[in-house]
């Protein structure tokens, strides 16, 4: 198919057809990709939706369900389709696909829908169910091709023939002992390359990344780019293989773990979902501004206690600002550098020292930078030479304040088990708030008054 | 292997292994597996990087080149191996993965590399050095494999497996016909499955995802994620095909655009590496900075201009910091969320148009709730209820602004060509700045004078 954009034409079209009869719908449901007809969902109502998987064919319409993005919630569909047609759909779905969405459902949603299976599906389904959601386990497929170490090349061509019916792929083997322990992957390239009465045993490879059933997804991220692997196995404490991992899989794991990122930064729940309601949003974003507003009242705190200082010198009450505005702005700059290297590695004591001091010069010659400049408005625009030195002083000690705990925050929290990145930038901007108004009043106090 | 954590020891045992003979070391080093080889590299000097690579075969020393990050510039180990060497283990690279690196060399060292190539993959090597090194043809390897679709079942396995020799991976099969425009795709699982004597033209699948070699890599990364896809093939403008992408190379590619948005969304240079020298923040850095002092100049002249209020209530100075920093905060979290739904997916007119009117929404609310808490405490702390109220109505103004301007400046610099990413967040805070500063002065000009 040819990679193409859909617009409103493609929307349109299947609308009206939705109007005429299931045969001429179904042929022009034909014309697209799964994943284009999920995209298409997002904009069509409920009815519409059902409709259309119940008239497709069970293999096409598990394909748009998988393809359905979970905030548009393809569980919805699934529970108000004819018993019949939904089983022969989930029975489609790979089963960490089919767990995923089921897992929205009530219990007794759930239970409905499992009772239909047959027996190996429902009971796959359930173990996968049990497992935390982002987790290994919950991330998992248990369609997985393995060969016993005892067969034979045409045993093992024939095993893995034979379950590559049920996958969409089936390249990377694990091989397995009778009691189902990982004994090592084997490449099906090396089965067919291999002479008839080679045994699987000769061509394992017994050095293989693994991971158990509870590892964090983002630790599996991380596993399988660093190993540029396709696929890592999933096992029990015991070595028993559970089942596997795709890189597939893993991407939509990074771009959930990017958009967390992204939003934890600038004080967005993780929670709230991007196309959300505006009640989402409320509820996700009031209570950081609420402590924001905390933090301001502290920092405006200390202007209050500088009254007679603003008071004897008003123009103090502009350039504060700037100062302060700055240093939030730098502190966000070695924030991002920082939370981000946090996020791609772990620091030794040695680099995450080494990364504070490199903020603190950054943080000392980008604010004796702009100091120079508020200093030559201070002497030209004000005519004060005094006022520029005071705030020549207090934007360099800002922002070196501001490179420092920029650095140090994030690393901070993350040695105490805190997410660096949901709780740095409010205490960064308390800090660089703070200091904002105190240094050039502080500063002020003694050499202008 | 065992998924283990390296830690000093490691790094001290290679140490002294490189003072003792060359044979224990390549013992010790086998222990290892490619990967960690190169992060150990990170921590050793120059001269013992090129000495355990000069040690190793060629395909273990290959592989820890391919590993190697290029911030820490593998071509500087290759440059300074011995001729024969390097030549046995840049043919072991991937040819993408040897492009990558020769491209960071000079002009006059890249021709000595290639010269010492047998002719296919210096070839190979050069053309993949006319792409730019962010588009599809960039990141695309041309080790693929094709069968002719003239071939019967045992004709194209034995093509299949005669160019798997060459390749890690070999389960996508294209189809071309004899002039190598691409036909479709075909499994090898359905190859191996078919009966003796049928052709690969029926077995083909001609609906399927390919991109051309100019399109960007982003886009690319998008498609993959769309479609669900393990590798996708590159077409020049006649559907030559011209090689293939798989998915783990886009895994990095996604890394490094996160990273990219990430920095540049709290204006960082998207060219500052992480782990970069001080210099290098300094210079990706303070344009920025200098930037934000001249909006920041623009909002003082706002207080300036309200010299008689400020002169009045002096009070006004530390409310309308925390007016000010709010309505960044709000704006903050609204250009967050705009920014990465943009980097996801593009949105409709209809959809950005509802996501203004959102964020419009969720700022009044929260201005609303947050000027609230302000009211009280002019209220209670300073006795002064139509304060109060000029601190609720310029913190709700505010807010209001802050979500209008953080989710539309996005979507409009998006539509005129701009990275939306990139200008967003100045361009934001010199909205809220200037109303934070305006709004209450404005308000406590009218009502309080």
């Amino acid at each position: 198919m040819q990679s193409f954009e859909l617009d409103k034409t493609d929307l349109q079209r299947i609308k009206s057809a939705l109007e005429g009869n299931d045969a001429d719908l179904e042929k022009i449901l034909n014309e697209y990709h799964a994943s284009e007809i999920a995209i298409l969902f997002e904009k069509l109502p409920q009815e519409a939706k059902e409709k259309i998987i119940s008239i497709l064919p069970a293999d096409f319409a598990s394909d748009v369900i998988a393809e359905m993005d979970e905030e548009h919630h393809p569980e919805d569909i699934l529970i108000n389709l004819d018993p019949e047609k939904r089983t022969e759909i989930v029975e489609e779905l790979d089963d960490d696909v089919a767990t995923d969405i089921i897992a929205q459902l009530d219990e007794d949603e759930q239970q409905e829908i499992l009772d239909d299976l047959d027996h190996e599906d429902a009971s796959n389904i359930r173990t996968l169910l049990s497992y935390a959601e982002d987790t290994a386990g919950g991330l998992m497929t248990t369609d997985v091709t393995t060969v016993n170490i005892g067969m034979n090349k045409m045993e093992a061509l024939d095993a893995v023939i034979k379950q590559s019916e049920e996958q969409e792929e089936f390249y990377t083997i694990f091989a397995v002992d009778d009691n189902n322990i990982l004994q090592g992957i084997v490449s099906l390239k090396n089965i067919i390359k291999s002479r008839h009465d080679v045994m699987i045993r000769d061509l394992v490879v017994t050095e293989f990344v693994h991971v158990q059933a509870d590892v964090d997804q983002e630790e599996v991220a991380r596993l399988i780019q660093q190993y540029n692997i396709n696929s890592i196995p999933v096992v029990d404490e015991h070595m028993k293989l559970l089942g596997r991992i795709t890189v597939d899989d893993i991407i939509d794991v990074m771009q959930e773990e990017n958009t967390e990122d992204i939003l934890k930064i600038s004080g967005v729940s993780e929670d709230e979902e991007l196309s959300g309601s505006w009640q989402d949003a409320v509820k996700s974003r009031l209570p950081w501004l609420v402590i924001n507003l905390g933090t301001a009242f502290l920092a405006a705190s200390i202007i209050r206690s500088f009254d007679d200082t603003v008071k004897a010198l008003p123009i103090m009450s502009a350039y504060m600002t700037i100062i302060a505005g700055m240093g939030g702005n730098a502190a966000t700059q070695a924030l991002a550098v920082t939370v981000r290297r946090i996020s791609l590695s772990d620091l030794t004591d040695n680099q995450a020292y080494r990364t504070v001091l490199k903020e603190l010069l950054v943080g000392m010659i980008n604010g004796a930078s702009n100091g120079l400049i508020v200093l030559l408005v201070a002497l030209f625009y004000d005519a004060n030479p005094m006022l520029g030195l005071v705030l020549f002083l207090a934007m360099t000690g800002n922002l070196l304040i501001a490179g420092i705990t920029g650095a140090s925050i994030p690393l901070i929290l993350k040695r105490v088990g805190i997410d660096p990145a949901v709780a740095s930038s409010i205490i960064i901007t308390t800090f660089t708030d703070c200091f904002g108004f105190l240094l050039p009043l502080w500063v002020a106090s003694k050499l202008l008054l």
